[in-house]
Order: structure tokens, then C-alpha cells, then sequence
């Protein structure tokens, strides 16, 4: 097998799931939006509803039907981009909540489906998603005639606990609906770790049950071993890969591996980024390719038959640095090729 | 429907397969690895075959078996990673063509698939596939006498015409092989565009056949819209998305659109780009986040309902520029939750 394997630690994604439980004061859902962060939305989500989590999000409709029918018909299911008209047939038959962001959305869902359960997505100030506090003003008494099952909002800037914005969305967030007898959600990953004020009645992880940052307790859950295709020894000055960017400095020894940019395994990363042969690091040379990358072997004793890119110790922030990007680029750029393994270390 | 549509355009494909070809003096080939740089080996292929091309290339034995599924049994498939110790059935049940990579390789061969047809990729400067200069000396013989059907290598900078290192390769690989009665194969797409003296019996074009340079006279494949899930005002001052990175400096109009970096869409290109209403750009503002972009959409005289990142004016050259990269990574990042269209204008 040529293939990459792309091994997904079920365990430490419910114990994620757990720690961040136990930090919510208040019920704990789980957004598994872009495919569960590229690591298959319909197995994290059994896996997590196993652990105990019964209210999922995701990002556009055709994902919540995929998960429905994943999940079978007890978990709620709510859609961040809302009611847009294609959708209603859609939402309908897989019974998924819209969080309806505009006017329009309102009034087409209160047309188009009466009686279907929708929440609310308010802006509180990010101007992505969600009704204006101006709108909400003209828009909420009708809404809230309607039984909404959720309000939420999404902060900009939770990852940073120091950040001014986060307290100024929280009090957005309070005047749009402190007087509101609807359950109410502010908080994604960030925003758990902002403490209970931001928890309301329900918290969203994402990226932390992903083993990403700013969870820094999190349990790193995927790891990715690429194939070493052949080795080969280059002497000093000898070129590797494309445009001739790397020329050996000793006699070295270069493992192939497959697997490259085409994987998902960003092309920008390559000369920051080594792979690992246990605990030996052994650094990318010359360019990732398309489905390749070369590798200095040199200071291993023996020929690996694989090289591991993603592992306890070098995670997807590690890779995230190498490319100038976030873990969440990283997950979701996993590419369709690798083998995947689903495993309970 | 709430997810973005990618249309293919399945004529510009074969015309650039026909363009490419009318400049190789010999056959001409097709690269479809990496599932077809993004757009679905089996629908590019089978196009492909239609305009003319009877030899087919991809990465690893799976995508092979996947291609020989959707091609039929005519056409020739060879593997640029050779024979793998676990590839050995597949490469038999699907009529795969390895091109051996090392003596590894070919003794296993030779073993696990006496009579199977191989090709034999030779390195010839590059140190990243393919048998060296002095192992093929010692392995030439017992290769000969089993017949390969192709010997080929691949070229590091065939992208700058201007780099020595492109006649050092030539030099090098008419070395090992001109004594040889066997078709050869040195040129990609930049190989071919160095002239005649690089074509040798076949040419295997990849990414000029999907719109992308070096071959500048290639007419664009892709076309991307993303629909608009709601739009909105801001005042002067007001932030839009993550880490409040952007800020209106007149009242704006924002659009906020259904794709991200979950999608492809890289999330470095963000404030370098702009999407397209017609003839008007508009700005993307703030940052690209993983299933939505917000952009300035304050020019438009009226409230769009989709929007093109990709057309025949903002090609996937542009879209590299922006994210400081190839066009071969945009076109092989584009993800999954899109809806394709296969068209033939």
C-alpha cells in the first residue's frame, strides 16, 4: 500500500469532549462542521454522542443531512448558515435546525416551514453571521411568537483572553437577550476557556475536542504515517526536488515518502518541518511535491519503511507554525487519499 | 443549496490536451494523479480518451485501480511510485503499469509478476524517484531482458526554460538511455514547452491541460461560485471576522459567502483577493475563516446571490499568487462540499 494512514484517536477525541464538558457549566454540544474538521463528521459525531453529547453543529445543510443520517433521529442538529431558500426541503426531511441569520431567513422559514423548531444566530459584532442588534430590535418579537429553541452568538476574537472584544460581545450579547426566556450560547472552544460568563446555557467546542489550540490540555487525536517509497545517497552538492532549493552539505541519505501537498501536507511547510522516525527527527529537503516529499535520512542507523508527519509529539500546531496558518487549516486540509484508521488507544 | 458549485469545462480540457499535443512530436499522454489535480480522474479521463490520449499516469496504485474503473481496459495506466511490496495485486487485477523506481523494486517485480508489464523511472537529477545513474548501470541488464515498456525521468525546473539544470538533465538521462531500444519519456508540461529535443516518444502533460501555467496559452478549466448567505452595513470603524484584522473606513455593504478554507480556498490569500460579480471586484475583508469569507460588496449597485472566485478573468494562477503558492496546490486543494458540474461549453 502506497497510501498514507491517517490513524484518528476516537478515545482521546471523547476524552476532549469530556475535559471540555467538565469546564462548561452547562450542557456541552459539539460543532463537526467541514466533514468533523476533515476527520469524518458522521464517526466523530457517534463517537462524541457516545461519550454523552446530544446537540451537533454543522455548516451548510447537505452536511447536516450526511449526519443525520450518521446519527439516526434523536440528536438536535443545527445549521450555522440558517434557512436559505434551496434548503427548506432539505431541513425538513432531515430535521435540521436552522439558525436563521437575516430577515429574509426568518420570514422564508416562517413561511416555508411553520411549526419547524429554528434558533437564532445574533451578531454581536464579528459582521460574519447573524442579525444585526439593530434588526433584531424590528425582528425579534416575531421571532420570539415563533418559539425559537436557541439564541447564539460567535465571538471574534476568543482565543485571545486578553482581547478587549471579548467582554464588548458578551454585553452585545446580554442586551440582545437577557430578557429572553430562550437558551441562550456564546461560546465556542475560546470561548469556554473565557470562563462561565460566556457559557450561558450551552457551549460549542470545535477545535479543542480536535486537540487543538487554545485548548492546550487537549489530547492530540490524529497522527499520519507516510510510506517511504524508496532512499537514495546524494553527494555533496547534489540537488533535490524542484527548482534545485536544497544542495546536500554532507554525504547524505534521502528517503522518498508518499504523500504531498495533494494530501493536504501544505506545500509552504516544507523546510520548516521534519518527520519523525521515533524520536529522530529527520528534516523535509527541497520541495513538498504533489505526492511526494523528500526526506534527509541520514542520521538514522537503519532504512524506515515510514515516516510519521503528525504524532503525540509533533501535532497540528507544530504543522500549523511550519505553514503560517492555524490547526484548523491543518485538519481541514486532510486530504481524500490516506488510508484512514479509527482507533481507541 | 447552500454549498459553492465548481463547474469543470470539459472542452477547454480536451482542447488543452489537443493544444499540448499538436506541439509534442510524438504521443501525448495524460496526468491524472491526485484524482485529477481535484477535478475527478475518471470524468477527466474519460474525457481525455475521448480527444485522443491512450496512456494515462497517477501517483500510487489505488488511484490507478479507481482510473482503470472508470476507463475501461484500453487505455495504459502506469504508477509513478513503482511497485510497492503490498501493491502487488492491485497492480495485477487492475492492469497497472508500475514504473519501477529502484532495484528494490525490480527484483520484487520480477518475482511477485513475471510477464506483468513495467516501465522503469530513472532519476536523472532530481534525487526524489527513480533508479540512479550508477545503480542503473548494475540493474540495466536484468531490466532489458524483461522488457520495459517505457523508460522515463522527470525534470526539477522545467518551469524556467532558462535553467542550466534542464540540458544538465537531458545530457543525463540521453546518457543512460539512448543505446536503449525502449520509448522514453522525459517531458511534463514545462518538458514540452522546452521543444522537440525533451519530447522523446511520449509527453505527459499535467498541469497545462488543467489551465495552469507554464503553459500561458491554456484556457481556463474551473469556474467557482459561492453563493451569498446574507449581507449587511457597517459603520466606519466596525470589525468584520476573526481577530478584528479588518475595519470599514466608509459605510459598507458586507457580503458574507457559503466556502472557506475547509474548502480549498486557502486561508493566506484572504486580504490579496478579491471575488467577482461580473466585471466588478469585490474586496475580500477580514480574515478567511473555515467555511466562510466576507467580502466588500459596497461597489454593487445591487445584492448578489453568488459570487466567483475562479473564472475566466481571476484564474487559479491568481489565486496561487495570492497564497503564495502554485496553481497545482489551489487546484489539488479544492474540497469536497462542493457542487461539481461537468460542462462543455
Amino acid at each position: 500500500m502506497t497510501t498514507a494512514t491517517l490513524s484518528v484517536d476516537l478515545k482521546a477525541l471523547s476524552e476532549n469532549w469530556r475535559a471540555l464538558n467538565a469546564k462548561s457549566d452547562c450542557e456541552t454540544a459539539a460543532v463537526v462542521k467541514a466533514d468533523g474538521y476533515g476527520l469524518d463528521a458522521g464517526r466523530v459525531a457517534k463517537q462524541l454522542a457516545k461519550a454523552g453529547a446530544r446537540t451537533f453543529f454543522v455548516a451548510v445543510a447537505e452536511e447536516g443531512a450526511s449526519l443525520r443520517a450518521a446519527l439516526g433521529p434523536e440528536p438536535r442538529i443545527f445549521v450555522f448558515s440558517g434557512h436559505m431558500h434551496a434548503d427548506t426541503a432539505m431541513l425538513q426531511h432531515a430535521d435540521l435546525t436552522p439558525l436563521i441569520n437575516s430577515g429574509d431567513q426568518l420570514r422564508h422559514h416562517l413561511a416555508a416551514l411553520p411549526g419547524h423548531a429554528f434558533g437564532v444566530q445574533l451578531d454581536s459584532g464579528m459582521n460574519r453571521l447573524g442579525i444585526e442588534p439593530a434588526d433584531w430590535q424590528d425582528l425579534r418579537q416575531d421571532a420570539l411568537a415563533h418559539h425559537p429553541v436557541l439564541v447564539m452568538s460567535h465571538l471574534a476574537c476568543a482565543d485571545d483572553p486578553a482581547h478587549a472584544m471579548n467582554a464588548a460581545q458578551l454585553t452585545c450579547f446580554r442586551n440582545m437577550t437577557d430578557d429572553l426566556a430562550v437558551p441562550r450560547s456564546l461560546a465556542a472552544t475560546g470561548g469556554i476557556l473565557l470562563g462561565p460568563d460566556y457559557h450561558f446555557d450551552l457551549t460549542r467546542p470545535g477545535i479543542g475536542l480536535y486537540g487543538g489550540a487554545p485548548f492546550t490540555d487537549a489530547r492530540p487525536v490524529v497522527t499520519l504515517s507516510l510510506p517511504v517509497i524508496q532512499t537514495r545517497d546524494v553527494e555533496i552538492g547534489e540537488n533535490v526536488g524542484y527548482g534545485n532549493t536544497w544542495a546536500a552539505t554532507r554525504p547524505s541519505r534521502i528517503a522518498t515518502v508518499s504523500a504531498g501537498y495533494a494530501d493536504g501536507l501544505i506545500r509552504a511547510m516544507g523546510p520548516q518541518l521534519s518527520l519523525h522516525a521515533g524520536d529522530i527527527a529527520c528534516p523535509i529537503v527541497g520541495r513538498i511535491s504533489m505526492d511526494l516529499i523528500t526526506v534527509d535520512v541520514t542520521d538514522l542507523t537503519y532504512p524506515p519503511e515510514s515516516l510519521e508527519i503528525l504524532n503525540a509529539e509533533q501535532t497540528i500546531e507544530t504543522l500549523a507554525k511550519a505553514a503560517s496558518t492555524i490547526s484548523y487549516e491543518i485538519l481541514t486540509s486532510l486530504g481524500a487519499r490516506y488510508s484512514r484508521v479509527y482507533t481507541r488507544s
